[in-house]
């Protein structure tokens, strides 16, 4: 392969399934010849990884949504700078279990920053660093905390947040959608290889 | 006392004697009636000391300039509105060492990034509150690293860097208290007693 490597992003609530389809679509796209890079945030490198720690461990209310859109974004230039940006000019193939717009879903819809200031933000942190597709997979809040409270682990600051919160950030995501035509969104309430071969038919369509 | 409290930062390259300084102007203030906070930067609130862990410990080169300047308006967004907006609300005079002219001075000065940048990252992360007074204890950064260096303690990934490093962070302090109004320049290599005085005769003319 040669030229610049693409950049998808997965995004949507607790308990979407976004990881399991980021596994799947890595599968195909290396079946296809193709470098692919699998990776997540808030994290993804080792700095990123221990900014991480501080966002998704302790209490709810340990941090306000302005100082948390700071860490993520923190943690996301680390991530560009280190690991997304030099594999894109690489020709890798970058999947990313969430990015930008759940800063723009979490931070902004359920926690009320205004796009303005988490899009400039975003400008600082990343140079101007959006995705080519993103892949919004769009779930009722109710049944994503239901799949997501059946998984162990400590990381349950988010989670921890009550049902209204997780309502905002999935209606934040389909607003998103509405106004960035780099986004899609798929059913993720339908059976999960139909899940998958919805996102590799946009995959296709998007990115040949 | 009543009205809004008095917000006064302490800058300087490393051992020009901030800490000193901070703490024999709160001894003075109170004497005279105040309420006096002393606070910190990175760090002053539990996890905004939690993030000064990341930035102080470590390889020198482990952070880039980027994301060290959103870690420390991290840090700072959680110290602004968990103690100092409210001390200053409440009318408590604040004396912090280290503030936002030291993000401009080692991220933007030394490390390279636009000042552009960092005041539209202090803005998101402040709402754009700045001291009413900011005292830079000038320093040769030769000088101030030999004093720096007979301290002990594990915090040291700034001093680290070479001296062409902290030639920068002096000279970008100076640069910006040229244009900056509210930041007065004081000789850090006078006796301590005299820079003392010269502090309490600042806040006295333009702070009453």
């Amino acid at each position: 392969m040669s030229g610049r490597g693409r950049f998808v992003s997965f995004e949507g609530g607790e308990g979407s399934g976004k990881s399991t389809q980021v596994e799947r679509l890595a599968v195909m796209l290396r079946e296809r010849g193709h470098d692919v890079i699998t990776t997540r945030e808030p994290g993804g490198t080792d700095g990123a990884e221990e900014i991480r720690a501080l966002l998704v461990g302790g209490e709810p209310g340990r941090w306000s949504g302005r100082t948390e859109a700071l860490l993520m974004n923190a943690a996301r230039a680390d991530h560009v700078e280190k690991l997304i940006r030099p594999a894109l000019e690489e020709g890798i193939w970058v999947l990313c279990d969430r990015y930008a717009h759940s800063t723009l879903a979490y931070q902004g819809a359920a926690r009320g920053l205004e796009s303005d200031e988490l899009i400039a933000l975003h400008f600082i942190a990343t140079q101007g660093l959006w995705p080519d597709l993103t892949v919004l997979l769009d779930m009722d809040a109710e049944a994503g905390l239901a799949r997501a409270a059946s998984r162990k682990g400590n990381e349950t600051r988010f989670e921890e947040e009550g049902l209204a919160f997780h309502r905002e950030v999935c209606a934040g995501f389909r607003a998103i959608a509405e106004v960035d035509e780099r986004m899609a969104v798929v059913d993720a309430g339908q059976a999960v290889d139909a899940v998958t071969a919805e996102i590799f038919a946009l995959v296709e369509d998007r990115l040949g």
